[in-house]
């Protein structure tokens, strides 16, 4: 891949409530490519948005003015659990995030994903103490118990929290190289699961038979 | 520890270039356990303060108004470039942060200590890719190459950027105990190096033999 394309442009949608892991780990190795990723957050209204821990981030636009993403990026947190029932926000969401080449969603995030119908058809994953009630959100979403993250043509779902940035890696290495993900995963310390089946959290909460 | 308790008063430490995931990554873990941990982000003035990646998060009271924290938190990033030489900000660092129970860095964030000579006389460790230049900003500070964290007494210490968050775990389980922390860790579906010496990227950097 050359390195004179235009950056591609990554958006965040915050909302209240957001998980603070989710968006800023996979935030965090996008921008170690500053070159390769622009990286925008999006949220209610340009502003202050405030996480579930506390913390808040700046949306630096509202969702309605938000321009095309190449790569979206829902996050999850307790805030899913309002937005699964938000008619307008899934309604922008289907037809925002719907033409984006990447839809990707970490932990509870693809609840809100499947809400928005962006899903059906799709094989997904999701946080896998919460799997019960997202599973519920996605009747025509093939869930998948055991896995880090689900890559399925232009849609990537990772399970809970930590598990978005071995995702994001593996999405760097499928629009990069390998070794391009292998760079960044050794610039932020940070030990990669390759594997996408590595999932021992599956196990932990009693989805799968060890 | 008696769940009575009022909350420790985590502070982390924002600045004008600051690295996402190593603020982010601990008070994630820290924010799991929000009747344990209550979190502030600070910084030059309240408001927004954006990161070496480019999003903002909003600091909820300037330094100076910043009330006495149990656990100082700084992390690194291209920002701390200045702030080693800002002799304002690090004797405000030293004053503040001296007499708290805890304080913590994550990646060159050690350097920003080291600078306001809260490591002279501790071991302490560092983003390995920067070493050699973190070292030069503290002459008095016994510096471990080899480390994925490092705790001397009342200071830790991490490697870079994703190894703050075990280091987080560490010292919740020294708070607390190793359950408590293995319970975050599986909450947030993250695999904890729960050992210290586990540093392949001292290696990898060139810093140890192998």
């Amino acid at each position: 891949m050359s390195d004179t394309q235009p950056p591609r442009a990554v958006a965040a949608v915050l909302f209240d409530g957001f998980e603070l892991l989710d968006v800023f780990g996979p935030l965090e190795l996008f921008g170690v490519l500053h070159d390769q990723f622009s990286i925008s957050l999006i949220g209610p209204a340009a502003g202050a948005v405030r996480s579930a821990r506390g913390p808040a981030a700046v949306a630096e636009a509202a969702y309605e003015d938000a321009p095309d993403p190449d790569i979206v990026l829902v996050p999850g947190g307790i805030g899913t659990r309002a937005l699964v029932g938000d008619r307008s926000f899934l309604g922008w969401l289907a037809r925002w995030a719907g033409q984006a080449p990447v839809v990707a969603s970490v932990c509870t995030g693809s609840a809100v994903l499947a809400s928005a119908g962006l899903l059906d058809g799709y094989r997904a994953t999701s946080n896998k103490r919460a799997f019960a009630w997202v599973r519920g959100t996605g009747p025509e979403v093939e869930w998948v118990a055991q896995a880090r993250w689900v890559e399925d043509r232009d849609r990537w779902t990772s399970s809970g929290v930590a598990a978005g940035m071995d995702m994001t890696l593996a999405l760097i290495a499928r629009l990069h190289s390998e070794a391009v993900a292998s760079m960044v995963a050794d610039r932020t310390e940070l030990e990669w699961h390759r594997d996408a089946d590595w999932d021992p959290f599956a196990v932990l909460n009693g989805l799968v038979d060890t």
